[in-house]
């Protein structure tokens, strides 16, 4: 664990991750109701918004774009990540190598563990060498930390969430980024389980507004650092509106009434 | 990402690779209905036609016949590949490393990706280990991005292309080569999903001048870069008849019509 | 094999390891009853009883708090683990290397064997890298023993357990974590089976405080050397009162009355 | 590919290579009719006959008996094989490095392919490996092509052994070793596809003098290169007569007859 | 294969070798009998016996007591194997490399192959390993050459126990131990299949003076070097008789009654 208040990565002691991986993760089908958020170009213009600590994308994006935004970004490289088209117990590719990751740019990395899945031995010991790579690049490590898998009924059942909160601070991540178990009060319960360990919660798929906002709030509220967002960001028609309002939430402990009005 | 317009593999921004690996992908049957064709020299010397920018072999082939061409042609070394006579979830050997390829000669490499088979992880990790050498070799990578496997029953579907094209540039190809998804409109959004990444099309099995060069004619208007092609031009009797249209559909913005004027 | 009675990791011969990694290996539940158990601080605090040789913990718990106690604890780094959710024969993931265990401050290392699991075979290889690096760094190796797996009906069974000691000796532990086989007997013979190797209780769930003193004055009785405890130390209201008694039974060569009486 | 015809693996073009690792691969069996044949040096004794161009053999053979005859004899080191007790899909163990056959004196390397294994993939990466060592040490290599496996119905089709000789030269062998394909134009049509990777004849089993002899010749007339013998030659009692026959139809271009006049 | 006359290994040419690797590979089961052979250093003093030419232990042992003995006894380092706790088919773990059997004083190393496993492969590919490291320290190999496996009904028919032998020589063993397979006869058609690897019987399960004896007086006569034996020496109450007897069996060419009688 590095100090990482100190790191790009945040901004007075918070974290707004703007994630734009989905193109691999989920495929085309995430960019067809706002088509033109298939450019990524869009994506990194959006995080030039003040709130966004880092980008958070792939090898193949970060190379092509980032260059342009070296200056106004900070790049957390996404290490692994896999497409949904093939079948069977959840597992994910190492596609970058922290030192590629470094030549290229970045100031932190993310690496995504699904414990739970069959596969969880095999992922834990790709994020131990990413792990002691990024302590001798001295970047800061986000841990998608998502249990999944044939063992695993509820995803987001609250001693899921705490667990996977523990499980990044025994793997010695210094961010985990977890769903949002359903309240404050067990967001509250995973912050506990993660210690030092910064609490992030994952955007998770487009909802409205007020109900995105009303759980950032309730993870802030909670004790937890901020946010990794994807598609509650760049899937609305104006990603800037959404991020005027996290701001609001996340660094200036501003009520969900508050951010929405600061954000019209 | 490296700036490919300045490379061996691209002339004017656009490619036309002959590739002829099949006698390793399909063995000696792709040969028989010209029987010459088994013959590695007649491809070699059709690439010196001036409308191809690389030859697309295995290491063998590379090894045998590029050292009496290498000031004729340049040559896109293929990573991987295997035989067809196994069974199971679709997978390639690496055959080759980028070391070995630039020794040789190669100005670029090839790697096959089957998302969505199985093996997708494994592979995925083997490309992103030629994608981190090229990039220290300075050599252009291209994708030869095929979806494939247990859980794809349509490989030319619309939708798969473009999630393979899409995958190509997440994971740092900086071209893509798919399969014809059916219609100019389709490969628009293959190509609006590689972004920077240049979307060639895959030439397939053999068929007329006519629908072949149409395929073409609607990769290039929809902004694709050109083609890598195999069967429809050496399993021709004159490949040279069928590189002169191409040169015109590619290269001079001809029409179908103009170009197989142009190659009478 | 190295002289460990003059490693900090043993005390007068003896040893007392208060292990703390049961965030990963069980979840956020094993803190339920006394939740303040859940902040590693807490656990660490009681590791500065005297009676304490060591803390084991995994590599993200090390580096968050052991800088802090460097100067009063000595850090024994638990080098595999994994968690309960996932299903399959035993396994364990690697976590840490050596040198990253020595870079923290570890002055020793644990590691768990499976010994019956189908991993067995690479549990056992993994272990040898870590031994042969612990070497290397002069680092104590503890053996977690714990047989478990499709072939085996009771791990606790005195065959069982002997079995278990035996393999800490055969592989090159330094000493051997076996669990309590019911009885002082059974203890004798796994401590005769390893030999040189020290032979130290597993703690166990938590049980009444004579309960739990009765077992580990049986080993101590038996020429088992000490004690590796978790749960029964840190799960208690006050886990200065168990150390403390466990002090007398295992360093004093008191009674377990005496021990009690000593802790009131 | 390396102009191997100055390599000591060849003479005027042509190639006979005695082969000797049935002792691995089928066992003492193979040695039941002659049974002095089991003795090692008998063989290294016949390899002694100027037809002969390499003995291909093992490394645990190589080490005990090339010495004696390092003078007499060149040394093709069998880098993979296996022993017939084991049940699944054929694989063989690479027993040897490319390093460490050339400190032991080889001239030149061979490699076991079974195309159509479900372990074709990994074959095949062992197989460029290897390849790429010899390249380094500048050692010719003969693949042992033998399509095999759950997939393949009969290994000594035309299709197949034109297929088996094709692999070898898209993956970069020197030499192809096949089995005879039942007749001189199926072997023509083999030859053609392994273009200048040389086609040598596997001996097989024991037959004839004549039966075998007229596979050889058709082989030569087909074009191949020569033989890759075994038992056709240490199974008789008097290897040298048989050798003998084999130089007038390999090396003098005689007749069948007049190899076996040549050989009373 | 290195002229292992000259080696610590042999005396005269001949080979015991005190193996004591049965508290890994079958528990404290064997030690039941005669309870104080768990005591490493008991069979440490047996093997001062002028008979013995090494002892064969695991690392742990070898860590743990080769120290107080190295100015008496050879060591051979036993690099593989496993419990008897888990299923499935027969494999063994790599616990020790040659570098670090080496630096514990080795003078010589054994490894067992599972010939006919559905793991022989993987055991072969680390012989394999083991061995060429084993000839940059100049030690000496002994393959302890089991066939067994799902293949395999009867490990100890001459057949198997020949093929086993030859596995050992073409592999690049220097000793071949084996089973005894039932006769004379057989173990010299074993000896033959070896060629100069050394065959040494394999002690097996304890039996009578006499019955032993008469196997081993048989291997010597069909030309076998020696014997590799642990529980019918250490599981004897006075394991010096019957090394006094092998001496003569082994080294004077005495018959089992002389054998017998020198052994009172």
């Amino acid at each position: 664990m590095i100090p990482i208040d100190d790191t790009p990565l945040c901004r007075d002691g918070k974290v707004l991750i703007l994630a734009y991986d989905h193109g691999l993760e989920h495929g085309p089908v995430d960019f067809d109701e706002v088509p033109e958020s298939a450019d990524p170009e869009r994506t990194f213009e959006a995080a030039t918004h003040p709130a966004v600590t880092s980008i958070a994308v792939q090898k193949g994006i970060a190379e092509a774009y980032y260059p342009s935004y070296e200056d106004d970004l900070d790049l957390l490289m996404k290490l692994n990540g896999t497409s949904n088209l093939w079948m069977g117990e959840p597992d994910s590719a190492v596609n970058c190598t922290v030192e590629q990751a470094y030549d290229i740019g970045a100031s932190s990395v993310g690496f995504t563990l699904y414990g739970g899945s069959n596969n969880e031995i095999e992922m834990a010991e790709e994020f131990a060498t990413a792990q002691k790579d990024a302590r001798d690049y001295e970047l800061p490590v986000v841990m998608w930390s998502y249990p999944r898998g044939q063992g695993l009924k509820n995803d987001t059942a609250p001693g899921t969430i705490a667990y996977a909160a523990r499980l990044a601070l025994e793997l010695g991540a210094d961010v985990a980024k977890v769903k949002f178990p359903g309240s404050q009060s067990a967001m509250e319960q995973a912050v506990r389980m993660a210690g030092p360990t910064k609490v992030v919660m994952s955007g998770g798929s487009k909802t409205s507004d007020r109900a995105f906002l009303e759980d950032v709030k309730e993870t802030i509220d909670a004790g937890g650092k901020g946010l990794a967002v994807g598609r509650n960001v760049w899937q609305r028609e104006d990603p800037t509106r959404i991020l005027d309002a996290l701001e609001q939430v996340i660094f200036e402990e501003a009520s969900v009434d508050e951010a929405l009005a600061a954000a019209e």
